[in-house]
């Protein structure tokens, strides 16, 4: 394996392919495969074999050529690197539609992933107790979050309101956040910030669905 | 501007970006900004000023150096490239607590853009309408496809399922799918999968958190 000091370095698309390498690995490792190469990999993941051997290469040696990948050797250092036993306690902002449906699914099919308290400005919400999740008022943020040593947050508060839920997140000790709100806010250097855009994801789709289709079959 | 040919190679991180920029234009325009530079537009967004000025290189000479980009005009090309006129009509498969939460946001603040069809397995949903938008069952999936001319649709199935899910839109003219099960399926080269992952983006987050902090004050 590289140093800690190059692991630094692992480009951005290569870690967010990660989880995707570590699902497929573990359902083969369940499966009772021993050995993998990439093609194969590939044929599962859809990810082009090249890419899935530049990307295992920042990890150092995993595998040999014409040999392939151990599937349980990956799977330790992969699972070392995602810090898939540490436990994983997220806060929400915003209990409305989508906040309602994250409780409720709650990353039931992964143990180690909680969302453990949210935060609702209505307060026909907060005090309430949704899933086992308790759902607390704006102005409890600070000292919950700090209380219960949360640094992972995932904001479903609308476009306008986001910088604000945003700012109160950073200031009561967050520092990655998942945002569905997709206009870009600002937040120190220290914080990450990742955003899901359904509507950008679906004009994406879109954009492409005309663009590489021929023109006579355009509609 | 370059011809339709050359779009053809607009890199995909590229294409992405562009509904961010849409919207930031968007606003601007809103607000009577005429003219913008590429690192105010870096302000706005949170991408680098280098990366604006190489995506909109792709669409031609939209501005001049030192002087900026016309938003309006800028907008005009991004607004034709995007289709953001026409009508995108999606199908959404699986009316679960996601499904539930899509429908009752319905793309609200975006007028070109809804859901108007959904299909679930179980019956109990299944004739319903939730928030004007008709539930039907999995086997008239075909004929109201076909008939309402659907060619994007949205898959909130569990990744068990996921696969039959979308072999069964594209054998019903899918063309595009937002697929919230991560698990990577198999489809015809024509049509184009997009995956929203959940529990990756969170991955992705916690191990950026834990490696990008100086050794010291890691968890």
């Amino acid at each position: 394996m590289k140093s800690e000091q190059e692991e630094h370095y692992v480009p951005r698309a290569t870690a967010k392919r990660l989880p995707v390498y570590y699902r497929c690995l573990k359902k083969l490792a369940d499966k009772g495969v021993k050995r993998i190469k990439s093609q194969e990999i590939s044929e599962l993941t859809q990810i082009p074999s090249a890419t899935i051997r530049r990307d295992f290469s920042h990890f150092g040696e995993l595998g040999r050529s014409g040999y392939g990948y151990e599937v349980d050797y990956v799977l330790e250092v992969f699972h070392e690197i995602l810090n898939v036993n540490k436990i994983v306690n997220i806060a929400l902002v915003g209990v409305g539609n989508i906040g309602k449906a994250l409780i409720a699914n709650n990353f039931r099919r992964d143990d180690n992933m909680k969302i453990t308290c949210a935060f609702e400005k209505n307060e026909e919400e907060s005090g309430k107790i949704l899933s086992g999740v308790p759902i607390y008022s704006i102005d409890q943020m600070r000292s919950v979050l700090s209380r219960e040593n949360i640094h992972v947050a995932i904001s479903t508060v609308p476009s306008e309101y986001s910088q604000e839920s945003i700012n109160m997140l950073v200031d009561s000790g967050i520092t990655s956040i998942l945002n569905f709100a997709p206009g870009r806010v600002v937040v120190p250097s220290r914080v990450d910030v990742r955003y899901i855009d359904l509507t950008g994801e679906i004009l994406t789709l879109v954009y492409y669905d005309g663009k590489l289709l021929p023109p006579t079959i355009k509609r």
